[in-house]
């Protein structure tokens, strides 16, 4: 196991909200998933049925980046990205894609991997990290409530329960009022594909 | 004026949630507030009656700290910290105070004071700014939770309007469930300040 120093990669404890990418050898895959960590270890929970579970179950290696484009967080919400957006590396003689927007990422081996009837969760072992940009990332609630937003979205998505969309509405106002133009591009992305933006 | 790039020193479009430091020359004062960011020019409004405003209508001067610790975030927002917490630097013979737990700050000069009858607005030109740390903030549900809360409770506080305790309490699972230690005792310090921890 490489030794890479977490938190000096933004993964710190508690749930990571990165976007996950896998790549089975054809196309590349990229989606929002939460990175767990308790103390020093890793964990991610995968849902049977997505990309990311297949290719993890084949490949048992993701990459987990770290993004700040609020854009990329709605875009791989809701659907694929193009292949033009990675850069597909090699480590020890094994391929994995990556976010070329990253600001940086790790790529992991899924290890100890246990499958329920609905989801896997497997322990992450970090291989390799690499560091993109070195910015800082302001506080902005128009940011935090559009990640918000997100999780809301295929919540609604999953159970057309309208007490999510109340609740994306309501954020959408402080959105708009506190983000910058890439939150409210973003905002306006995921009510246009929720049908909210008539 | 000095040559500052905002965006490398985490001040982007939309509202910066920073914590502002102010001195008149005794006790180093800290506050969370929004630094408003149109295009390049910067923003501040602050309400009378607040440290904040009468220091920066003595000095004509204040700091941004950008601060990724949630606890210090919820401190500052009920009350005054240490002494021992601020630096005082001096640039062009003046004096200023800085969080030492700032991973960044920028000390700027406020000009184009307006006065309404219930606050200020100030235009913010950069002085100086300085770098302590280079880390990747991850993305936390829990930490953006955290400031969520802060806002609405300086709201509570304001108008004990029970709408605003309701989303602090529905926020604190999440930050429970997806924050770290330090975002659970910062919610935790919150909620006790509010009462509502008993």
């Amino acid at each position: 196991m490489a030794h890479i120093d977490l938190d000096t990669f933004g993964i710190t404890e508690g749930i990571n909200e990165m976007i996950v990418t896998t790549y089975q050898g054809w196309s590349p895959n990229a989606a929002p998933m939460g990175i767990i960590r308790k103390n020093d270890e890793l964990l991610v929970r995968l849902f049977k049925g997505s990309t990311t579970y297949s290719n993890v179950m084949a490949e048992r290696m993701l990459v987990a980046n770290l993004v700040y484009d609020p854009v990329l967080f709605v875009r791989t919400t809701f659907g694929d990205i193009n292949d033009s957006e990675f850069d597909v590396f090699t480590h020890d003689e094994r391929h994995f894609s990556v976010l070329k927007d990253a600001v940086c990422w790790a790529v992991f081996e899924c290890t100890d991997i246990k499958e329920t009837s609905e989801a896997l969760v497997a322990k992450l072992k970090p291989l390799h990290a690499r560091m993109n940009q070195q910015v800082f990332k302001s506080v902005n609630r128009g940011f935090n409530l559009l990640i918000e937003s997100c999780v809301h979205a295929t919540r609604y998505e999953l159970t057309k329960d309208e007490k999510y969309m109340r609740l994306i509405k309501a954020y959408s106002c402080t959105v708009n009022k506190c983000g910058g133009k890439p939150e409210k591009q973003a905002m306006k992305l995921l009510l246009d594909h929720l049908g909210e933006n008539k």
